[in-house]
């Protein structure tokens, strides 16, 4: 279980003179070598590391733990660090997926929490400037206060701060509305490889080459470290109109939402759930409490499979992948879609016009009117799904995401060619949760278990690559919205191909000595990517 | 005059072996080494290269122009140049304005006109595949042929190509409703340095600090060489709602404008005209065809100084331009606001909604409504005004124009500091053009005169350093969609301040050699966009 320390645990060093520095500008009691700072930040919540440290393998514990309290500590921490060739690895909330905070060559953990002022708001010009540390439910509860939201949900937002987001390309549960963070970001603060604190300007940029803004998003700490941005806000949306469809296939759902997208029509929400997922979609937090849930009562057959895949007994049941997919495939629930329109924003009622459309498109596609329920259902539990995991892990199983990317044309093929691909595997399911108008993305879930943490993760191995093999030849992209970082790397380096010496060039020219976040993004040492197989087996 | 030789023109040498090996691969027709090929890309409409060209100065004479025929054999040319050491300029239709083109180091002059198919139109995907060398125009009357749009409109529509817009990050007189190009466009294919044929990734795109799209875009051929792009298209507007207003002042009108954007309207096209450009919005075309055309009967008072400004006196008035500016200012014009909004995009009666919306947001600030009359006039004229300027320069005067972007707190000041530095030097004029959320660009419009070309030359360069010393300090971008090419290289370089070493690595990385049009963007020898300047005394 997370912070158990293995026996075996070697924790790396950094020079007394160093940490003594450290100690000297940000103060005894925010500078750490303690076990248990270490141990905390030695993973993030990528699930392979989960099922490493439940075999009680600690592999990427950091020398240290600094918490700066400004953006000119964090530049005089890097500077040290860099004085004495320490990597650094900026922290955030420590829920990333895709073990991009892992300090795998060592360092500093360069924990960014305590920079969570809010700068200012600009209610006027609705732009707003934070600090990176900033939690993201922190934030939005304060901006709802002044009368204003950021428009970005992610399922994270208890657990995940701004940098976080900006760092990783994060996209939230309204990003057909609203974008992703790098749709919504106007500008970043950050401190460099060499420990000076630079500023991105402020859209509508000027044309060139050398524009940071587009590198920075998505560079994972790789080239720097964010310190604040300037993001734009909206102000709350007067009105919300929930609905949900039964769509007959996957593909009839997606033609739907791809007419809402080329209709030009923008809903706040637009979530497709395929059978498997429909499933699962209706076991969020109990909701007795709102009498227009109304879906176990339409569709009984849907209360069964959910409890027992949420039962003791599910580490045997996922070792049967193929059958227990073969079964549920059988399940007549349909795939939902969850639609939510929000006005207030466009100005006048230009959300009832959308709200008044989306319906005759659905059924066009041979959809069926669910009703208002199951939206609300989805509404009132949107951030519970992802604290449902643990309780899989520690029934011996494990469980994972993968968000991808295609165009229209390309995603029903992605999707049953991954299916495919891992039904003999894990039991998978999936959502399309991300439309825009030329695609979109899918968000694949998939449950193992093999008779020991050692073979789970072997599997946990074979299940990635055989899905980014299928993903890489289908000409979608590695990734959407959870980032690359240590795990994905060495995909990303082939979806890549000769652009990553690009990048690689890039983090030399910005990071000449290579110690910001090294290892991630297939940076700093490309191998970085394939080294957890060797540690697997 | 342009294409008259000077009779000092020295004209570069390529190796004859480089020039047969080209005429092997593209046939003798395609490569010309003519004096009138070479004269007629040793400019583009780069004001100061008109000036010195009627003084009969020849500059920057290209060794060849070679007209490849499809992507296969661009990347035949960039192979050979490379092998040879020779510069390679890409070429579309020749009209940009900051000497983009100007073989500065020599080389060949490759022109992409031959790559003008429409490779395929995805009419359910919206998406269109085009080869970069097609004209604007053309392209866009066979889009609406079929129904669609690329919702992209230059006032260079007529003279420019997709491979210009894309190598400038050009923006159409729509952009407030579609965006720039760097907005539209959904993936490139291009000719890397080293001659391989390249494509970036269609979006939704992946994460990563090495996705080219955003570096390629604005890159004005200095990274390699574009030949076709994926855009995107609309359905063609099904109404069409026109109307004018007339502010008090500049600032009313920009408050107006600010207030559409926030509100989240957005208007195909929002074009405000300060009380100078205001006068010379009304000499388009002479529209007696048009009974609702109304402004010149309502204002009498604009008539004359319209006229006077094309009269052949102008260039002993513009030698006088502080006494000219003050009177203009004096003249009760008001600053009129044009507003377009188009229906059919959102879908239902969205359209109709904003055009409710905006004479109450006009009328708050102060604005009297001007009917559809002007807006309907300046829709007709909308490709006129680049072509008015040729008159200016027979007539032994000059004029340019300078467009920069600022968030809408900066604009208003900006505009004013800029008139201030610009007021003694030259007859100048503003409108802004381009509004987006956080801000907006201003297109200004300057006028000047001097005893000879020699003089002129000189106070064309004052005038540009006045202005652009004052956009730098303002933190505005030192341009909007002009893009950058020779002549705004130094001040690029003063915007980017570090980020300008990260441009040089790129270079370094993507075109080792330094053979992609050089000297462009301050790239392959910083000094280029300080080069002209020694020429002009």
């Amino acid at each position: 279980m997370p912070g158990m320390p293995a026996p075996a645990t070697v924790f790396p060093e950094l020079p007394a003179s160093l940490l003594s520095a450290l100690r000297a500008k940000l103060g005894e009691e925010h500078v750490s070598t303690r076990e248990e700072d270490l141990l905390a930040c030695s993973r993030d919540m990528w699930p392979r590391s989960l099922i490493r440290q439940r075999a009680g393998a600690i592999e990427h514990p950091p020398a240290a733990v600094v918490w700066p309290g400004d953006e000119a500590q964090v530049a005089e921490v890097v500077r040290l660090a860099g004085a004495h060739g320490a990597p650094v690895v900026p922290f955030g909330a420590g829920s990333g997926v895709c073990g991009g905070t892992l300090p795998v060559r060592g360092g500093l953990i360069l924990d960014l929490k305590r920079l969570d002022r809010i700068l200012a708001l600009d209610e006027r010009d609705r732009l707003l400037e934070v600090e990176v540390g900033v939690m993201g439910e922190v934030l939005e509860r304060e901006l709802v206060r002044r009368g204003f939201s950021l428009g970005h949900f992610p399922s994270s937002i208890l657990c995940s701060t701004v940098g976080g987001w900006l760092a990783g390309r994060s996209a939230g549960q309204c990003s057909s509305r609203f974008g992703k963070i790098e749709d919504i970001v106007r500008s970043l603060r950050w401190v460099d490889a060499a420990g000076r604190v630079r500023e991105t300007c402020l859209r509508p940029c000027g044309v060139s080459p050398g524009s940071l803004d587009a590198l920075l998003l998505g560079s994972e700490g790789t080239l720097g470290v964010l310190t604040s941005a300037r993001l734009a806000v909206w102000p709350l949306a007067r009105e919300r109109w929930l609905r949900a469809f039964r769509f007959p296939d996957v593909d009839a759902g997606l033609r739907a939402m791809a007419g809402m997208l080329r209709a030009g029509l923008r809903p706040s929400v637009l979530r497709l759930y395929d059978e498997f997922d429909t499933l699962l979609a209706r076991s969020g937090k109990d909701d007795a409490g709102d009498p227009r849930e109304s879906l176990s009562a339409s569709l009984p057959a849907l209360a069964l499979p959910a409890r027992a895949l949420l039962a003791r007994s599910l580490p045997m049941v996922l070792r049967a992948p193929r059958l227990l997919n073969r079964v549920t495939g059988l399940l007549p629930t349909g795939c939902l879609l969850v639609v939510i329109v929000e006005g207030g924003l466009a100005g006048g009622q230009a959300w009832r016009l959308a709200a008044e459309r989306i319906p005759a498109l659905c059924v066009r596609e041979g959809a069926s009117d669910a009703g208002e329920g199951p939206a609300l259902h989805w509404w009132k539990n949107r951030y519970a799904i992802s604290y449902k995991q643990s309780g899989l892990f520690s029934a011996g199983a494990f469980v994972d995401t993968m968000e991808v990317a295609a165009t229209w044309d390309r995603l029903p093929r992605l999707y049953r060619a991954v299916r495919k691909a891992l039904e003999p595997l894990a039991f998978v399911m999936a959502h399309f949760s991300h439309a825009y108008r030329e695609g979109g993305s899918i968000y694949f879930t998939f449950a193992g278990a093999a008779e020991d943490d050692a073979g789970a993760a072997v599997l946990y191995d074979r299940i990635w690559d055989a899905a980014q093999a299928v993903v890489l030849s289908a000409g979608a992209t590695v990734s959407h919205h959870h980032g690359v970082g240590f795990s994905k790397a060495r995909y990303l380096v082939r979806q890549l191909g000769p652009a990553q010496a690009l990048a690689e060039h890039l983090k030399a020219s910005l990071d000449p000595a290579g110690s910001m976040n090294p290892g991630k993004l297939g940076l700093g040492g490309g191998g970085a990517g394939e080294a957890h197989h060797g540690q697997a087996r």
